[in-house]
């Protein structure tokens, strides 16, 4: 049994989206999880059924901490907040992952902070699956990290790999690099510095610059780039599509396109992979977008419990531990 | 009657697409235009009609600037090019403006050396119109310049105001700063920086920041940002409205739901302002996506057109003139 411990109180539509998610979870999967749900009782027990079904229970937190809040400030001044006291459970071995759709950076900083991070890495990062016509891309970062530096760049695709290895189970994932054309000396000093790293580790299955309009393409399973570029495409790549099915849906008529238009939504649909977990923290902590659908939070669930199975942070922590080649390489990069 | 120079050997369909592109906007606004195609005559005349229709002449230039060739070296090493001569025909007065689809960094290097730049300006840049659901949104840089500069993103805020007001006949344009978030303190060094220029700048409408979701939300008809995410974000946009658009097609019938398509093509269709003049040079120097079609070739024709009608190089410099009190608040920023 997978014990998750979950953010009720993160997220635009929390606490209830997070209950649904969780219930639509043990509705599917029944036997599979115990989920904890962290927050205010009452709030809570204002959504759940009265009869709480089995797989689930309420973990009190008696503090929420907000969106525009600073977030190393918010963790420190709310040591009883649902993120502060859930990341607590995971780090005491109570649960053995956390989801929260709530401050990316009071999860981030707590993370950091309660988890600590891998040997040998500088930075965690998040990626996000894009949806593709194929197998979605893996964009890191897509925002935790902005002015990142090439050797952090360089970090976050052996982060990726891993990702991608153990929750998509390909084997030698093809990293790309975000730029604006496909030549070595292309883009700025951050890229040209990135692109030596990347294509000077043999450890990675680097596949070169890729430009904007391949992100989409199947040319590459990671997408490596700055956190500035990676969230302005991934807040952009969904307005887009619902921009463009909004045309269509003005244009078409539903009774008559019905199958075709929810294709379309479901192949656009952010919610196919619900959250991304912190990649570099020692535990699986998953983030999820703040404007998740119950469906997102249950498919954030199924994402913990793949990384879980796949024992991810173990893959992490060997192929960036301090006693392989690659941490030495970094040490001698960091030093410079 | 505008005289309106083109490259006829630049761009993947050159000079066939050029020529077409030509053809179609003398028959479309007859007595309007005197174009000159410049480039390889043998290769021009094999593709114009044996009677060459009024209104168009051929202009000879042995050589081509080819899209992997260092641009400053290829200029300097190709004076007979398709591209210095166009643009010698600009500076000597003999065209009102000139056109290419060839290569971007060639097109900028050989209007900056022929043309010059406007006093008080730093850098030239391109701007694209993204097509939204209103009116469209002008992204400044879209890659011509990359590791830019706050006070360098500040002018491009200026260059895009007074472009957009004379082609879209706006007359308080919105200016918007791509980021991450909506808060001033938000972003990297670049962007947090530009804020405070654009907010401090009296003379801006600045409407703040803007995120990914929202660009094409018709909140701004400017938006700034550095041409590594513009170039970026463009290609991306481009991609993904085809992506989708396939989806679609796959899924619905075309003979049924021809109509529907047909408006999201239009849409999101590019080739609706088919080129951007180059800001900030002393000039109307047209620069057009290298996959442009011969619609795309036509439309540039307009966009020169109007940009020549509103007196466009003649406004960017008053906006933006030694004179005036922005070039002396520039000045002062530069020294620091």
């Amino acid at each position: 049994m997978q014990r998750i411990a979950l953010d009720a109180m993160g997220g635009d539509g929390a606490p209830r989206v997070i209950i649904d998610g969780a219930l639509s979870a043990v509705g599917e999967w029944p036997g599979r999880f115990a989920l904890s749900l962290v927050g205010i009782p009452d709030r809570i027990y204002a959504v759940l059924p009265s009869e709480v079904p089995s797989g689930i229970e309420v973990v009190a937190a008696s503090e929420v901490v907000e969106g525009h809040e600073s977030p190393v400030r918010a963790i420190r001044r709310k040591p009883d907040s649902s993120i502060v006291v859930g990341l607590g459970l995971l780090r005491s071995g109570e649960v053995d992952a956390f989801i929260s759709a709530g401050s990316t950076g009071a999860v981030m900083a707590a993370s950091r902070l309660l988890l600590g991070m891998l040997p040998g890495v500088e930075r965690p990062t998040v990626g996000t699956m894009f949806p593709t016509v194929g197998s979605p891309v893996l964009v890191v970062d897509s925002g935790a990290n902005i002015d990142t530096r090439p050797s952090q760049l360089h970090q976050f695709a052996h982060l990726g790999s891993v990702y991608v290895r153990d929750l998509l189970g390909l084997e030698h994932p093809r990293i790309g690099l975000l730029n604006v054309g496909e030549e070595s000396s292309k883009g700025g000093a951050l890229a040209v510095a990135t692109h030596k790293l990347l294509e000077g580790d043999e450890d990675l299955n680097f596949v070169g610059n890729i430009e904007g309009h391949r992100i989409v393409d199947g040319t590459c399973d990671v997408l490596v780039c700055d956190g500035f570029v990676g969230n302005v495409l991934l807040k952009f790549y969904e307005s887009v599509a619902s921009f463009i099915t909004g045309v269509l849906e003005r244009q078409l008529d539903p009774e008559v396109h019905g199958e075709g238009l929810k294709e379309v939504y479901r192949t656009v649909d952010y919610a196919e992979y619900g959250g991304a977990p912190l990649l570099g923290v020692n535990g699986v902590s998953i983030i999820c977008h703040g404007a998740s659908s119950a469906r997102a939070i249950k498919n954030a669930i199924r994402v913990a419990s793949v990384c879980l199975e796949s024992s991810m942070v173990e893959d992490l922590a060997n192929e960036l531990g301090p006693a392989s080649r690659r941490a030495r390489v970094w040490r001698r990069i960091r030093r410079r």
